[in-house]
Parts: structure tokens; C-alpha cells; sequence
């Protein structure tokens, strides 16, 4: 039974992963979807009574039914590497990708459709407030005059992108970045902005989510910081990341939020105010936890090979040469590596 | 409670769908996802204990809790209309208004996470026959040898696209084909390719699913057919669609197929053979069915604005601006149509 691990060639993250699964033993297949197809192939035989999946990367090959458990790291773009990439061998190879690792009983971290939706943080903040999480007030609009009316009541104001990332490559984050209370939001009308009312925070909290598992650390803000400075990721501050206790409420919150979005991997970002209150600001699904994980030392690397690791009672141990040979009784062995 | 309908300009099939709905006096408002922002603004505002939205289309407003079902048909890709068009304002724009709609309780024909996973090939086979579909048997392979020995054992073939359309505007529909029986299938190495075992068929069959309704229609195909006519979009016959009786065992899996899929409405393309069966082809989510409509005199309009006009008993009927200024007293009462 293995674990695939879907990931570009250069990911610390990942790299921290598989040193502990190799650690127990555990059979892992780590490749990249840009070289499908190419250096990784993939085949799957539809027959009554019978689904027949196997993929191969390098010299390893895995039968899908023997899956353990599927990590969607920081994939490539499908068909990306081949000698004329297209749009539509893009998504030719991605939708067989896909739909055929969707046809086995693998346990997913995280599966990619609940993935996509989790993505939009419009459902982030209902979801949160719907699992009883704290969210600072938030106008999301491309009418300027909600915008003013918003501004007028909440006065001191940051400004969020809506989708986190610009979609081409490579990925550049948008700084959250603080609103001037006189502003003109005649700019609203030109693309949908999304407002929220500061919290003057005392710390920067990242939480991560594996499972049933939760892992927090805290970042102290000094107290004569530039209030401008909103973004933890662009703040000048050199506080170390430290382990922090979950509140109750919050640990159930972030659990009932994971089972509404149907993820197995969060990474909740939250300010904590000076009453302690922590204060939900958006939840990541696929974002690397080295930083945190070297800084605290907290084993969240072993907390995401042991979610990997869980056997799957679902999966079949089989060796997928033989399986194939007793379901399919006209198909002589296929030798995969050659 | 309103009907939304989230289409291009020009759709025949919306068309006929909002003339049954305003015959019977249901409210509608169907716009064009590509005019937002512009034509068409949104504006969510997430406040303790309440989340209020609103999407204005031309001179109307209404109040996204008092939506009543909202039907993907085929929208434009949001923000194309501005003046300088992004993939960056695109991906705002997209998030925004689907993760606000998310943020309401209006039920979906088709949820657009669930639709992204329907058009997955692949995934479909496998839910065809988890859900008791007769599927032909199929290969979907990047592996040459493994296209080799199943075109040895099934030596007519054809051939499809994995993901149907080419991804560009305008879409470009690939037709299935068939495989010649000493086809060199060394460019199955170059990109997905699937294979299946050709039904000599004796009629298509297109099945439409709205909610629990299925209504099917037939197209005989003459005794004396070019075999190399496979696909029925693009066949020669001049044969009209008539209605058929579905068979008890194809209303099930349709039924179960809906289920796994998370889909209200499916349009199922199947192959009838000389025994009667129907052999599960595709299933797709967003398919227009007025030629069938017009040819067999079935009411699939209807049936369709029936489902979308079924009350919701999560959505409120309260008027927007009254709700608004009840919930947030602070807010004086928006002149949204200004």
C-alpha cells in the first residue's frame, strides 16, 4: 500500500514528508503531473466487475487500487514538460489524472474539487462563521457606495485580494494591505474588493490542521509596531514563531470546519486580539508549514506522514502484476518498465 | 424567491426555459457572468449572525437569501467585458461570485464543484458502473504496449476524446472515431488516449435527467449505416429523435448516477445494441436539449422549470432592502438601482 505524493521537483515540504514515511518504511511514489505524459504514464482498464489502474514514474510502478493515500502537494501543470505544450493536452491529461486517481479508495489530502471551492473566500467566511468560528466583520462588493457605507461604520479598514494569488506563473502573493478612511472606493466598480475591519492584533497565529489533529503557533507583535504593517508575510517583525495552546472553542471550530469543506489539511490563519480573541482571517489547503514546523519544532512533517500512513481499508494489497493476470485471464503480463 | 439563471446572451435552450417560468409567474433574473464587474454587481457584507448579499443585473436587485435555485447553464467567463480583461480580474471576479452564491441556500442545477468533477471521463465510467450502467469495456492509456494488447482483444474500436471540447473559445467538439485494427498506437505516448470497444448499435439514445425525471429519446440508425459513422453528432441520418420508454434498470442507475455525482440534471448519452441494451456512453451536465425537445415534443423545458420553481423551504422570502435595514440598523437604505 502506497502513498503518492503529487509535487513539483523542488519542495522542502514534501521533502520533510517523505524522510518520515521513509523512516517507517512506508512505500512512497512522489512524482510530478508536469511529466504526464512523458516520464510518468498511466493507464486504467474500464472491464465488468473490474477497474484495472496503474501508473508509472521512472522505474516504479503502482497499481491504483493499492493505493494508501493521496497528497496534492504543489503539483505541475499536466503535459507541461512535453515538446509542444497545449491548452488542451493540458487538460486531456489532467482530467485522466484525475479521474482516474478519483476512481480508487485512496484517502485524499486534499481531494482536488473540495480543494478548488475551499479556495474561494467568499464560502471561507460562511463556513467559518457557520462553525462557530470569529470573523471580522467583511464587505465584499463592486458597488462603491456599499463600500462608503461600510467604510463609514467600520472606519479603520484593510483591503484583501479575493483569490489570495495571481493565477499566472509564477504565483505572486497580494500583500493585505490598510484602507485610508478617507478613501475613494470609486475603484470598487472596476473589480470586486474585498473590505474587512482591522483587528488590532497582539499576535499572528498559524494553525495547522491535519486530520483530526491541531498544531498552533504564535507570533508576537510588538507593541509599538507600525499599525500599517498588516501581513505577517510582509511584516518586518523578527518575533519568533512559538507553540501556542488551541482554545476549545477554536479547536472545534477548526474541525467542524474541516468536515463542512471536506479537507484533510488546513492552514488557518487567525490575529489574535488583546482580549485574546482569535480572530479567523482565511484557511489555506495547500500551504508549506517548514517555516513553522523549523521555528517551533512541532512534529507537523510527522503529523502529515501519519495521515499519509493510515492504512486504507479499502485498498488492496495485491501485487498489481498478479492482479491482473487472475482478472484479466487474456492478458498476458505486461512488462511496465520496458 | 427568484430564479436565477447564469447564461451567454444568445441560449435557445434559456430561452425556453424562461418563457415556461414566466408563464407561470416565477420571478427570473438571468444574466451573463461575463458582464461582472459592469453590467452586473454583487455585494456581500459577513456581520455577526448574519450574512447579507445582493446582485444587481441592469435596473434589478435582489437579495441572494431569497434565491430560490440557480441554474448554471452557459456562462461567460466573468470580467471578459471590462475594458482590460485579466486572467487575475477573471479569477476575482469568478471567486467572488460563486463563493457568494455558495454562501446561500438555493439549490443548484449543477453545483459548479460537482460539474468540474462530472466532466471528468474517466470518473464518469467509474460511476457508470458503480451505479449498475452496462459500460463498454474501455482503455484509457498514455502506455502504448497496453493499447496494443487491448486492441488485441477487442479488435473494434473507437477512439474518444478524454475531455470532450477543445478548453479554447470557441469550443471545438473532437468526434469519436473509429480506431483502425492495425493502428500503430505508438502516439498513445504522447497524450491520454481513449479507447472502447465499439457497440454496433442499433439507435442512440439521449436520456435527459432532471432531479428524479427521466425522459429519453431514440434515433434508429439505418441497417445499412457507414459503421464508420460513430458519433451521432456528427452522423449523416436524417432518422428523428422519438421517445422512448426508459427500462426500469437504466432509471435506477441514472438515478444512483445523479446521486454519486451531486448533479440535478444530466444529459446521458447511450448506445443501444441489437439486444436492446444500452451501453452508457458520457453523461454530460451542461448539454442543450432543445433539438430533442422540438423533435419528440417531450416537455423538458418544463420539467426543468418545475425543478428550478420547487420552493426552497431555507430560502426567505423577505423584501432585501427591508431585511437589510432590519438586520443592520446602522445602514440607511440603499438606493441600489443609483
Amino acid at each position: 500500500m502506497t502513498v503518492l505524493i503529487l509535487t513539483c521537483k523542488e519542495d522542502v515540504t514534501a521533502d520533510m514528508v517523505v524522510a518520515k514515511l521513509a523512516a517507517s518504511g512506508v512505500p512512497v511514489v512522489r512524482l510530478d503531473t508536469a511529466d504526464l505524459p512523458g516520464r510518468v504514464t498511466l493507464s486504467g482498464e474500464y472491464l465488468p466487475g473490474v477497474f484495472l489502474g496503474y501508473l508509472s514514474a521512472g522505474r516504479r510502478v503502482i497499481c491504483l487500487s493499492a493505493l494508501r493515500s493521496i497528497w496534492v502537494r504543489h503539483p505541475g501543470v499536466p503535459a507541461s514538460r512535453v515538446a509542444k505544450p497545449s491548452e488542451w493536452l493540458a487538460e486531456e491529461s489532467s482530467q485522466t489524472l484525475y479521474g482516474m486517481l478519483q476512481c480508487t479508495d485512496a484517502r485524499w489530502m486534499n481531494q482536488p474539487d473540495a480543494a478548488a471551492r475551499a479556495r474561494r473566500k467568499p464560502w471561507q467566511l460562511q463556513v467559518a462563521r457557520r462553525s462557530r468560528l470569529p470573523v471580522p466583520a467583511t464587505l465584499i462588493t463592486t458597488f462603491p457606495k456599499a463600500a462608503r457605507d461600510f467604510a463609514d461604520r467600520f472606519p479603520d479598514l484593510v483591503v484583501r485580494s479575493v483569490s489570495g494569488t495571481h493565477p499566472q506563473e509564477p504565483n505572486s502573493v497580494v500583500p493585505t494591505s490598510r484602507a485610508e478612511p478617507d478613501a475613494d472606493f470609486a475603484a470598487v466598480a472596476c473589480g470586486p474588493t474585498l473590505l474587512q475591519r482591522r483587528v488590532s492584533k497582539r499576535a499572528d497565529i498559524r494553525l495547522t490542521a491535519v486530520g483530526n489533529q491541531v498544531l498552533a503557533a504564535r507570533k508576537v507583535v510588538r507593541p509599538n509596531a507600525d499599525p500599517d504593517e498588516i501581513d505577517v508575510r510582509f511584516a518586518s517583525s523578527t518575533a519568533p514563531w512559538r507553540p501556542v495552546d488551541v482554545p476549545p472553542s477554536i479547536e472545534d471550530g477548526v474541525r467542524a470546519y474541516l468536515r463542512r469543506a471536506e479537507l484533510s489539511y488546513g492552514a488557518f490563519d487567525f490575529a489574535e486580539d488583546r482580549y485574546g480573541i482569535w480572530w479567523f482571517l482565511e484557511c489555506n489547503q495547500s500551504d508549506q508549514f517548514g517555516f513553522v514546523e523549523v521555528e517551533t519544532g512541532q512534529p507537523i512533517a510527522q503529523t502529515v506522514a501519519d495521515w499519509l500512513a493510515a492504512p486504507n481499508p479499502r485498498a488492496s494489497p495485491t501485487d498489481p502484476m498478479r492482479l491482473w493476470g487472475q482478472a484479466v485471464t487474456e492478458v498476458p503480463s505486461l512488462n511496465w518498465t520496458a
